[in-house]
């Protein structure tokens, strides 16, 4: 035993331990030692953050006899706080207990402010959570005759007064035009107390009377065609709502490219953009704290994003240059702005981050899917495709990342497609065809029953089957490969009409119909259901899934040159989408080069995960701004060798890749019969394995 | 002589040399010797900032045998800039011009950024001009398919590149949204060619294509009455526009605790004020810009100084709390918004820089009155009075420096005396009067001839002899007691009308005539001049007077008890009213403590010239940010001493200091009469010399 004067206390999980004074808090105690152990009230005992466990029993490893009762008794501000909000058995608030003895004092994690996460609902990787923006309230001196220091000195004082992890930046705060007027009335609500935001250790973004415990974050990710948002609580990481609306932007372009032309042919047309879409944000930020019943002006903080376009659009930034070789962004690097800049709604000091672009057509949504992968972490090379109108494709492992974009336009989103539309109720999202009798079944979106199951009919009156969606299209053009009604070239084999009239003449070419439509049910009160059409796959239908996905996969190859691999270990198919379809059906129709089918997966929205992950970790903001910075990019556009990948990967299953995987999975039949198609394969074959 | 390799470069004045390789440009050589020599262009012989001055003839001291055409010959750019711009004979652009033998070399003074400034018109003391934006032109590599690069990113790859100056904090500038949106554009219009603006080294803050060689700023002096302001070039220093607008505050109240009751006492009331000075300020600006013949969109900063409570409502902070004591400003420091955010025009990135408050009722405007003045520089002990509806006194030496406020209330500016009015065209500003026939004569603004001169009717035709204003008054006063008409008490003595019918029965007071008043003048063609209205002088006048100049005087009394002194070496009168009075009649009437007659002057506006050298001078602003935390703040309100000296100071010359310098330049009429005079002399006698 040493003689230095004080107790020993020892933190767990961290190992941290010191010498104290008897009577010292546990909450002083951890800050001196660097313990991460929270606190918003700056020890008053009123947030309840630094909630406390001190150990029972004898750890001689750690040179401790005994912890037990080594505190100071539970205080009367304990037992209030017990009283209004609740303390478990076992738990001390660390700035009420003082340390009397030797003692072991554990951190729960929901105290520790950088905590590990792991969220419900949205799958989310495991990341520390490190907000942007923190809250600390303190108590201000009341002015003087004789000391006439203005309000905003006597906080700065207080803030390095209470908050010894912000001393030495102090000097350096700012704090907003906002912050200055409301300072006043805030003390003289609060009595003295107040709650002020500090944004990134550098601006006094917000200020409210006495105590207030709560910071809220919107993650946005901005598609062409959908906007999707979660909001989420900053301290915890807690999601409060996810939610999506339309990019209204549709009425000015389906596709990228019609956008951009927009904006070059219609003067004021990029302001009309901006001008609709930050509409279009504002009313999900809105429904999102409506939805939480929360106040939007508790938004302090929004990460956003999308595709360069979007994101330029967004920000007010003609996307004209996009438009034309050389694709140049304005800015590739991480933008900060004022919510108010673009007009987005929350507190009047709330900032919004953009994650940085890529390249011109790879942008902070690619960003955001590596944030949300971490392909730079990973031994292995995966390949991640985000497939919207436009397919962002990420390879790459720890070594080395590439980035491509690659055109695979509105075909997956159920656009260009006969009987086509969007991922909504009533879509047939779902198909089997039966190899014998060419009969499909189908699922749609809001019914759990097949169409063949009894209840099917019922389940789907309200919706009708009203369209087929992306991931339905898939589906069909992979069973009608694998029932032998679409031959390897594509085309819609005329002679099997004789085994079913499901395949009909249509013109020049035939058709396979897969729904006989119908008037809508009876839903009683003379109230009538959705009638649903006839839905045809036809000839033009597997042309336009033939170019989409001859360009999805050429994209992939690329980068697989690029990177001189023959394979990849892991494919996450990311976006609406490519969480959707099949893993099974991507590989048989070509979607992506082969890989193990069990390592094919979803990877849901990962570019709205990877906004939300950055909007809950500042650390993970300077690791994304750095890996960015290192990432490959290749331009499909302008490489000779994207035409050649896509020309042979027209076919189903496309000549250079069929898979060895899924022959031992489902019977696929024979591809390699074009000499076209040989010819092409000799040409390159130097580069890969012929594996069929 | 040394055997170095190279030439010697010698720069004056500043004496810097080194050695360079001959072809080596003078700039070039200029910037890593750290010689102060300007460009815009980045060395393009565009803006022709860097000319030089090659010295003829021999320099031995300097080791330099002969200097005679040791730089390149003229350059085909020099030529073509002479015939664009005009070059100066014995000129050279120093970017263009190389050195090649042996030289010395002469940065004028309009080629140095740093440049001393002597100003015409307005009386500003000497400084170092030293802008807080700065504009860089940068010629931008274009993006390429291989390399894709956002524009910021190569913007600021080019500022590193071509701006040594800048190259250790390109990292760190930030860009505002604005920037972000027009460098695009900026850079197709510039042929890639674009001037950036930088703000304090940390923003950029505007962009412009190709060469963009002006930025304006405007330095705002925002008073209770009245609101002035200069446009300068940031570059050169040049005022070319100087005006003033009325307060529009004024309808909510004549003085400051009026305006602040209208805060307390009407909802929205703070709010409406805001938006009319607001306004106001937005006209002035525009208007200056206007007269200019500038476009307002070249504004880039904006500096503004005033009183605590126009501070505040300026930045939209409701004033309440300085109505009543601690008097608390909701900020002392300096404050720095957008102009955007504080609805005031210009450049859409201009910055606005209040300077400093010192405490409740001392504000920015005396900051920039000590900025201007520099009291803290001299040995000797400078008293500073700038009078307007509330008086700031500030007194010290660069020992120590005391600050305080007093209510002189709005008699010095006309208001509360009968036949006053504001400082305007017609009204009476000089007075003098015979002390045998009590007769007067007296100037009227806008006429340079006495009422008794030749052509005085002619003059003032057109104004006519509208009233009284503030230095008008203070010289009648001081005419009336001069010739013993006004007793030290302030009574006006009745018996003086028998000696003059100009002394006349007023109830049960007496008045004195100035002016009969009389209708307006035939202007011809039916035109009729104003009519001029009878002007009195009355008992209350004389009260009201005395109330004033007893605030005033006491104020600077109390700072002199606090620092110690019961002399001053130096008075100057700042403000519109204390640039307009005459020394001589202010110490009559006793307005300020006693100083040798040569050693009481005008300061001229010099809150307003603060401003000016804030806007001018990124050192000025630390330099006068780091002496006002140094000023002790005197609450006039709370010392019991203040209500002494206030008493004392009634009387004309109030009785504890009648001026011993005085009586040798004006007969004075003995003033030590009255038994409660002396009494209270003699309770503080022990603090002071009395002199009489």
């Amino acid at each position: 035993m040493t003689l230095e004067p004080g107790v020993q206390v020892i933190f767990t999980p961290s190992g941290r331990r010191g010498r104290f004074e008897p009577g010292t808090t546990v909450l002083d105690a951890a800050r001196s030692l660097g313990v991460d152990l929270d606190s918003v009230c700056g020890g008053r005992g009123l947030c309840g953050r630094c909630q406390v466990v001190p150990a029972e029993g004898s750890f001689p490893k750690h040179g401790i006899e005994s912890s037990d009762g080594h505190l100071s008794p539970r205080s009367p501000d304990e037992d209030e706080f017990d009283r209004l909000r609740g303390l478990a058995a076992g738990r001390r608030l660390g700035c009420k207990a003082h340390v009397e003895r030797d003692v072991l004092v554990d951190v729960p994690p929901e105290s520790q402010v950088h905590r590990q996460v792991v969220r419900k609902g949205i799958p989310v990787r495991d990341f520390v959570i490190d907000p942007v923006v923190r809250l600390y309230e303190v108590e201000i001196e009341p002015p003087a005759l004789d000391r006439p220091t203005g309000a905003l000195r006597r906080l700065l004082e207080a803030l390095a007064r209470e908050w010894r992890e912000l001393e030495p930046q102090v000097e350096d705060l700012s704090a907003d035009l906002f912050v200055t007027t409301q300072l006043q009335p805030a003390l003289d609500a609060g009595e003295g107390r107040v709650t002020v935001a500090i944004h990134d250790g550098r601006a006094i973004t917000g200020v409210w009377p006495g105590l207030h415990d709560r910071s809220l974050g919107v993650a946005l990710d901005i598609g062409s065609t959908t906007i999707a948002g979660h909001l989420a609580d900053l301290a915890t990481g807690e999601v409060l709502a996810s939610d999506g609306v339309m990019n209204p932007q549709i009425r000015f372009g389906e596709d990228l490219m019609s956008r951009v032309s927009y904006a070059m042919l219609h003067e004021g047309g990029a302001a009309e953009m901006t001008r609709v879409v930050r509409e279009a944000v504002t009313s999900l930020i809105t429904g999102l704290a409506n939805h939480a019943s929360v106040p939007v002006e508790e938004i302090l903080e929004l990460t956003i994003v999308g595709n360069p376009i979007m994101h330029h659009l967004l920000l007010g930034i003609d996307p004209t240059p996009l438009g034309s070789a050389p694709f140049a962004l304005a800015v590739d690097s991480a933008v900060r702005v004022r919510a108010s800049e673009i007009d987005l709604p929350g507190h009047p000091g709330a900032r919004v981050y953009l994650l940085p672009c890529i390249a011109g057509h790879v942008g902070a949504d690619a960003a955001a899917v590596i944030l949300s992968e971490t392909p730079y972490l990973a031994d292995e090379v995966t390949l991640i495709v985000d497939v919207g109108t436009n397919a962002e494709i990420v390879l790459g492992s720890r070594d080395r990342l590439l980035a491509a974009s690659s055109p695979t336009g509105p075909a997956f989103e159920g656009a260009q497609i006969s009987g086509g539309q969007r991922a909504a109720p009533g879509a047939i999202e779902r198909v089997r065809i039966d190899k014998d009798t060419l009969e499909p079944r189908f699922r749609v979106i809001g019914s759990s029953r097949w169409s063949d199951e009894i209840g099917f009919e019922a389940s789907t009156r309200r919706t009708g089957v009203t369209g087929i969606c992306g991931s339905g299209i898939v589906e069909v053009i992979a069973e009608l490969y694998l029932a032998g009604v679409i031959a390897p070239d594509g085309s819609i084999d005329g002679s099997t009409a004789a085994r079913s009239p499901r395949v009909v003449p249509d013109g020049r070419t035939f058709s396979y119909l897969l729904h006989e439509g119908g008037p809508g049910a009876d839903l009683g009160d003379g109230e009538v259901g959705p009638a649903s059409p006839r839905i045809l796959v036809t000839q033009n239908d597997v042309r336009a899934i033939q170019l989409a996905k001859a360009a999805l996969y050429a994209g992939a190859r690329l980068l697989m040159d690029h990177l001189g691999v023959a394979t990849v270990d892991r494919v996450k198919l990311a976006g609406a989408f490519g969480s959707q379809i099949d893993p099974l059906h991507a590989l048989v129709l070509g979607l992506v080069p082969d890989a193990p089918l069990d390592r094919v997966g979803a990877a849901g929205n990962a570019a709205g995960t990877g906004a939300l992950i950055a909007l809950l970790s500042g650390e993970a903001r300077r690791e994304i701004e750095r890996v960015v910075r290192t990432v490959e990019k290749i331009e499909t556009a302008v490489e000779p060798r994207f035409q050649e990948h896509f020309v042979d990967a027209m076919g189903i299953p496309h000549a250079t890749a069929p898979s060895t995987h899924l022959s031992t999975v489902v019977q696929l039949p024979n591809s390699n019969t074009g000499a076209g198609i040989h010819q092409r394969r000799r040409r390159d074959g130097n580069r890969r394995t012929v594996r069929a």
